[in-house]
């Protein structure tokens, strides 16, 4: 398998499948395609009738040009391929509520990704202008969300620091709120505090920072947010 | 089980899930929150910790409140309880192109979706200065993915008007897109045609239509859209 990504540092979609793969153990290569710094995303968007976005994965079991696209559609796909390395939670209500916070990223928290783009390696201070009502309502919402899988664990015996007890999709799905939280120092809560550390101390996720950190395409659009 | 979902005649998302269970023939009753004629939807919100959105699905199965929420990850909830209505195709390459495409909707579309709301008991022709270059891009992929759709059909033998040959989550993603396309006349493809013309006949639909038309609150902002 293979899956095509952008920006190590810049590109949140392409961090969740990357991560969810690398922690599950699933073994594939890796192409970057950094659509403002090269055509190459958008020749390969073309050559298999897709828009120019990422991530796609590439799979020799698909025909039709082998081609499974979107976070979300790639999660479940290997959840169904890779059963026994348990992409969501075994229990029924842990699924269920994974799956709904997972699909809730995925069209959601708009103010929070647009106002704060993820930048692994940029650590700043958020001034407090940009920090508006709609950034803080999504905050919020994150504070309710964590709250919500604290109470599940614990209802279902859940162990492990990961939102469903084991890392799962809903975690590679939220990976990029971990570092637009830390890295603008925002505040959401004290389950997320906690999340959020165990989420940094992943070594997969400590090979993509050192990754971001050794890239050298810049989009200053993006290094200017909050103050360059 | 019970399906929470606000208008018949505008709530797109309401539309997905409830096609989806109606033509699978999964039993449910139905909780109409008309949110901008009343606070019940709100409430309801507040109770269960969700944001004030459609749709929610309440099923005992599911403790913690007994809610999943967002039409993709109900959708997958529901392929999951009921393997044998075959939600997704079973066909894996027909499958990942049905997850792919429905994923695409799910965050994607924004300039058809928001130039063209969802209105099932209108019908009028789309002012042309309303077709702007970002709603007829949208208009193209649809094209594209028709015609994807119809050679993975092709290939694989599938039988049927829909997009995977049975009617299945994907076709229920993509049925606002039926009223849109039909209610404002737009214009995508001749596959296209052939598989509005399939959605529309649908029993369930017909049913959708009754109800929306039998409805009595009115959106005005949406009701004026490409004129009155």
């Amino acid at each position: 398998m293979e899956l095509v990504i952008a920006y190590k540092n810049y590109s949140s979609w392409s961090l969740r499948p990357w991560l969810l793969m690398r922690v599950a153990g699933i073994e594939f290569d890796q192409r970057l395609l950094p659509f403002a710094h090269s055509d190459a995303l958008k020749e390969f968007a073309a050559q298999h009738d897709l828009l120019p976005q990422v991530p796609v994965l590439l799979d020799q079991l698909l025909d039709q040009e082998h081609v499974i696209w979107d976070s979300l559609a790639i999660a479940e796909y290997l959840a169904e391929q890779f059963p026994e390395r348990a992409l969501w939670p075994a229990d029924v209500t842990l699924r269920a509520l994974a799956r709904s916070a997972s699909a809730e990223m995925h069209s959601g928290f708009m103010a929070l990704r647009q106002t704060f783009p993820m930048n692994c390696r940029a650590q700043k201070q958020a001034p407090t202008h940009l920090i508006t009502e709609s950034v803080q309502r999504d905050l919020n919402r994150l504070a309710v969300l964590w709250a919500r899988f604290a109470a599940a664990k614990a209802k279902h015996n859940a162990e492990g620091a990961f939102l469903c007890g084991a890392f799962s999709i809903v975690d590679a799905m939220y990976a990029p709120v971990m570092w637009r939280v830390r890295g603008y120092g925002l505040t959401v809560s004290d389950d997320f505090v906690a999340w959020s550390a165990a989420m940094y101390a992943l070594p997969e996720m400590q090979e993509w920072l050192a990754a971001a950190q050794a890239e050298t395409w810049s989009m200053p659009q993006y290094d200017q947010v909050g103050g360059a």
